[in-house]
Parts: structure tokens; C-alpha cells; sequence
């Protein structure tokens, strides 16, 4: 018997005591063992709960059980959660997490720890939810060099970008409507903002490049600013907008942005829509893969955290390896990224905008002003340019 | 050092030595070993290749020296391969596997004596090439109970089916060309008769049950006869046509089958084109999810087993659980399986086929003839009232 506790009683720490107790003998099969959930930390009692008896509001009687072995993590947000994560690890305790914050800021010490002390850190679910992302990195892409990622990270912001473009609705509409559904939180700026996907995107790259990226370093970028009207560009333009998160090694360094993109219609995350995420990974050998799911929501969140507890199970008293250093990779400035860029023009600035940009194409499709897309620039170059240009409207990236 | 064979120097077998060779360093670090390809088994020289000084013709060179720990079996077909992995598994050297025909006919069997022998008998690149699937299937999905498979598994059949759609070319014309690019074999049965895909959803269908699933039972229908016509009917029909391998977990019991569907242009498998490979699996928890990417070709294929040699290496003298027992599953026979048929029937069929099917929408894009879509019934009551209905031009399947 393999005991486990869960911290955090919420959204997924419930859904990780569910999903336990509905697969049990599926899961306890592929564990070789038998799990058991044996506390539930809360600040909250749970009277009525199925698992009441099993809730406890200390956290030193979970690190002084000896016979817990795994720990789950569920609460989110970096203390206590951090605090505890390093006390259950020095312990030899592994843990298993959804708290894409925390790996994000402290992942690589985590992962230390955890070494030395002959256990693991686990964190399938911090990106992508229940799509199986973070293993098939560490044990999957194994033969490759990673080149490139792009990911559709977070389900709030795809979700209403989605709705935006099939119904020609405003941003502040469809934040309305998702938070009153529950799709979003009463307060969106983590979402919106994009730095939920920032966080991802951090995680991502470290493990593409085995070194250590802070989401601190990241230039991010959210959808607030889109509308309607841009999607009607969006259309003509054959493409859809998505916030994506990406990193590239390019030759001089590497680079990692979130921000909206206008990407094409042939490309295979036009198709995410909705709730869905999808990371789309180019390796050196293989070219490109894509993984696809939910990205978040209680169950599929869950899965992902449960499936960490099978690895832990499978490898108790030895670490599995993950390549994260603590050595920080400095970023290359977002500036000297290149790309093409659309850009919406009041009609009186026209004259202006073909002096200053390469235009590739351009689309009218809106009284009084232009649509223009420029051949590929440097952002350094396109900010420059765009402080000569007070009659631009707004300006989107591409992606192809 | 931990020295490796590649038996079989063809494209997937230069494509290994390859591999090894590019991404050395991240190879080695990941494997915590250094990689070293001592041996390739071949009938033939190779004059003038970088490594024509490793090729042997003699497998009992490779099976008596100590130090090969791993062995690439990149030969394809049943034999020789199958007495050379077991002789390797049963001397205690993992085996590497591409070979689809010989998992499929002999995997849990060759499972059995890689265990008995604390060694490994892998094969990610047997199925989606370089998409990784076997590996999150057996290390990823572990909190889930998968309740249904539905994969593109051939990358020929799949380029012809998009290039049919996109030029409006009929089978026969788009195969020469694909034999003359090389993307279809000079005897193409196998792609094109679902073999191949037979063999790819049997290994899946065993590992999402645990049992064996045989592919000799699974229903398998190829593409020759899809036309240009049928998709006239599909793009009407908003769908395309593909040929999916589909693996069912039903209230009354397992169901598999190969055979060109009509998808719908809203299920994410639609949007896979071309020589690229897409796997849908639906969790009872996760929900949605699917792993995208080149499922054949000589780098993405070497580099899946590559990634093998660096799980072999990282666990020398250990074997890693794979629940894919020699208990033979009974599969439902398929014409208890129901859906919806689109059937194209002669004008003069229309007032029959009217009185012999439910039928939920017509289309009528072709002088002559009428394109019915049906309500869900089972295989058997369609094939019943088709023997009525001699007017009936063909029909395809619909998964939504």
C-alpha cells in the first residue's frame, strides 16, 4: 500500500481523489501497488464529503507520516504551497503538482531537492492540463533537439477567442458571458494578460533547452486589445487569432514571446478552438508533432496529476531524471526577433505607412481605414517605425 | 559506453546510425550513458558509407559480444527478425523496434521473454513513426481509462486521400504519381488494402485493453475504391474522407475496424493531411486528446527508436512495465457495430432506398444518381438492405 496525500481540496485536489477512486484498479495495476488516499489538507472541514474523515489541517501531521510516500499538491500559488513542497521533498516525499506558478519561479531548486533526497518532482499537469506534454518531453523526445515550441496554453483566453471569431462579438462581451459560465475567473487578468501562458511557455523552454528560463524574462503580451474588427481582417487574411505561447532557438539565442497571432489557416493549431490547448513541438529529426487536449478543468487536470503519482509509485527511493539546471539562459531581446506583422491604418496615414513598411499585402475591408501586412521585420524595427505612424490603429504578429 | 546493433540498414536502419550520430551530445545526456553503434547487420556492403567498417553479415557476432546491450531491429517482416530479437532478448539485450508485422504478430510473447530476461522489448516506432504514442500510452494515460482510439495510421494512404480531395484526381491516378515520388511502395497492398493500419490499431487496441488483439481479427478495409465522386459527396457533406483505424470500448463489449470514414469537418482528425499521422484517444477522465505528427518517413521513424535505445539505456537490467498480456481478446464481430452510412444509389434505386433506410439527409450534387445519408444501425441491417438494393453505387461510413 502506497499512501497519498493531497494538499488543497479544490477544483483539481478533488478531482485527484475522484479520479483515484474511479480507476483504482486500472491505476493501481499500472502503479504496481495499491494507492490510497490517506489525508486531504484544507483550511475547510468538508461535512457530508465522501472523504471527510480523511481531511486534516496540519500539514505536520502529513510530513510525519512515514508511510506517506507521495503528496499532491493542489493548491496552487507559490506559499504555502512552495514551503510545504520543500519540506515534503526533504523528506523524501515525492510530489506531484498542478501549480504551474510555482515550477515556473522554483522548479529547478524543487528539482534539486528532490534529488538529493532520492524522490521526485513531479508536474504533468502545470501546462496543458490533462495533455500529456511534460513526459513525452523528458521521455519521449529523447532522440530530438528541440527547435521550436508553440502552444495554445490557456483555455480561458482560446475559449474566448474563439467565441469572438464565430459570432463577431467584442472581447468585453465574451469575458462577460465566460465569467458569468464560470470559463473565467471573476478577476481575468492572469488569463487575459497572458501571463498564465507565460508561466507555460517558461516551463516549456527550460525543458526544451534543459536550462533555466524565468517567466520573469519573457515578453508578454494579452488579448485585451482585440476586436471584432480584427477578426474580420483575421478572416479575409485566412487565418485565425490565437494567444500563443513560443520559443524558438534560433541562431543568435534563444527567443520567447506570448502574444496574439494571426495564424494560418493551414497550420494545425488553427484548428484548436474553444477550451482546447495544443503544443506544437518541431524537433531536428522528427519536424513536426503536436500534442492536443484539455487544458484545464477538474478531471483532466486531475489525470495528469494522477498519472505523476503512478511514475512516483513506479519509482520509489529513485529519482527519474529531468533535464532542468538551475544555470539561468538569458533570452535573446524581443526585439531582435523577426516577423511579419499586420497593422491596421487610418486611410489619412496610408501614404505614410507605404513610405515606412514593406507591405506584402493589403486588405480594405473597413471604411476609412487600410489593412496592411509587412514582409518580415525585426520588432525593434516595426516599433520604430510605428512611432512615425500616430494614425495606426493596431498591429497584430503572424505566424504561418 | 553502452554499445548498440542496428540490425537492417535500410531507411529506418541508416536512419538510427544517423540519429545517434547528429544529436550525440543530447543523446547521451539524456541516457546518462555514453551511445556507441558497434554493429550494423546487413546482407549487403557498403562501400564507401561512414560506417561501412561496423557492417557484419553474421548475427551470432552481435549475439556473442557481451557488450551490446541494445539492439535496433530496423529489418521489417516476421523472419529473421523474430529469431533474432528473441535470441537478443533471451541473451538479455533490449530490442528496439520498428517493425509493426512483428509486434503486432508476436508482441506479448516477446514482452514475456524480455521480462523473464531483465531486459526490453520496445516499439514506439511501430506505430505513428515519430509521433510519440506507445510511451504516453504506457507512462502518460496511466490514470485513465481509455475508452476509445481512433487513428490516420498510414501516411500513403493518407497523402493519396489529400491529394484526391484537393486536386479532385480519382485513386488510380494519384497512386502512379505517389509511386513515382516514391510516397507509395512499387506493391502498394499494403497501405492501400489498411494492412498496415490493421497492424498499428491492433498494437494500440492491445495496449488500451492489456489483452492481445489480434490483427488478424479486425475488420479492415482499404481506399481503392474511394473515387473522385465520393468526395464531391464528402465536401458537400462538409467532411472529408479518411481512412481511420478505430478501436471502441462498448457497453457490450470491444470493437475494431479499418476502413475509409466520412469525418466531419469540426473533429480534429479532419484537418490531418498529407503524410502526416494523427491519434485520437478519448480518457473516461481526460476526455479529448490527440498526439499529431509524421507517422513515417527515415528521421522522424529513427528518431521514435532512438528514443527507445535512450529508455533501454536508462534502464539497463531493468525491465519497464508494459501491460500487454498473451490472453486473447475476443473482439464484438463488427456487424454488431452500428453508425451512420452515406450511400450513393442510382436514380432509378431512390423510391427502394426510401423504403429501406431511415435516412436523415440527401444530397443531390450528380445527374443520375442520389447521395443518402442514414440514420445509426448496425453494420448487419445495412449490409441486409443493401443485398436489396442492387442500385446502390457504393457507400462509406461516417464517424462524427
Amino acid at each position: 500500500m502506497v499512501q497519498v496525500a493531497v494538499l488543497g481540496y479544490g477544483t483539481v485536489g478533488s478531482g485527484v481523489v475522484e479520479v483515484i477512486e474511479k480507476n483504482k484498479e486500472k491505476i493501481n495495476l499500472r502503479s504496481e501497488a495499491e494507492l490510497n488516499v490517506k489525508y486531504i489538507l484544507d483550511l475547510r472541514d468538508f461535512p457530508g464529503d465522501p472523504y471527510e474523515d480523511k481531511v486534516v489541517h496540519d500539514i505536520n501531521l502529513i510530513l510525519e507520516d512515514e508511510e506517506v510516500k507521495i503528496v499532491c499538491e493542489t493548491m496552487g500559488g507559490i506559499e504555502p504551497a512552495f514551503t510545504f513542497s520543500k519540506r515534503a521533498l526533504e523528506l523524501g516525499k515525492s510530489v506531484c503538482t498542478s501549480n504551474k506558478e510555482l515550477v515556473a519561479a522554483h522548479g529547478p531548486e524543487l528539482l534539486e531537492i528532490a534529488k538529493a533526497n532520492k524522490c521526485n518532482y513531479l508536474f504533468e499537469a502545470s501546462v496543458g492540463g490533462g495533455i500529456p506534454i511534460i513526459r513525452p518531453m523528458n521521455y519521449s523526445l529523447t532522440a530530438e533537439k528541440i527547435e521550436s515550441i508553440t502552444g495554445i496554453l490557456n483555455g480561458t483566453t482560446n475559449y474566448i477567442l474563439t467565441k469572438m471569431e464565430r459570432e463577431g462579438a467584442d472581447f468585453s462581451e465574451v469575458l462577460k458571458e465566460a465569467q458569468e459560465k464560470g470559463y473565467a475567473e471573476r478577476n481575468p487578468e492572469a488569463d487575459v494578460e497572458g501571463h498564465d501562458a507565460c508561466r507555460k511557455i517558461a516551463i516549456l523552454s527550460s525543458l526544451m533547452t534543459g536550462k533555466y528560463v524565468k517567466y520573469q524574462d519573457i515578453y508578454t503580451e494579452g488579448i485585451t486589445k482585440i476586436s471584432a474588427e480584427d477578426f474580420r481582417y483575421a478572416k479575409e487574411l485566412q487565418t485565425s487569432i490565437k494567444l500563443l505561447g513560443m520559443s524558438k532557438d534560433t541562431k543568435d539565442g534563444y527567443e520567447a514571446m506570448v502574444a496574439p497571432f494571426m495564424i494560418s489557416d493551414d497550420h494545425p493549431l488553427h484548428a484548436v478552438n474553444g477550451v482546447f490547448n495544443a503544443i506544437f513541438v518541431h524537433g531536428n529529426m522528427l519536424g513536426d508533432s503536436m500534442f492536443y487536449g484539455r487544458g484545464a478543468g477538474k478531471l483532466p487536470t486531475a489525470s495528469a496529476v494522477v498519472s505523476d503519482v503512478v511514475d512516483c509509485a513506479r519509482h520509489l527511493g529513485k529519482t527519474i531524471i529531468c533535464i532542468w539546471d538551475k544555470e539561468e539562459l538569458s533570452l535573446k531581446d524581443y526585439r531582435d526577433s523577426s516577423k511579419e506583422f499586420f497593422l491596421r491604418v487610418k486611410k489619412e496615414g496610408w501614404e505614410k505607412a507605404k513610405e515606412l513598411f514593406e507591405i506584402q499585402q493589403v486588405v480594405e475591408i473597413i471604411d476609412g481605414e487600410v489593412g496592411i501586412v509587412t514582409k518580415e521585420m525585426t520588432e525593434r524595427a516595426f516599433e520604430e517605425k510605428a512611432a512615425k505612424l500616430p494614425e495606426m490603429i493596431t498591429r497584430i504578429r503572424m505566424e504561418k
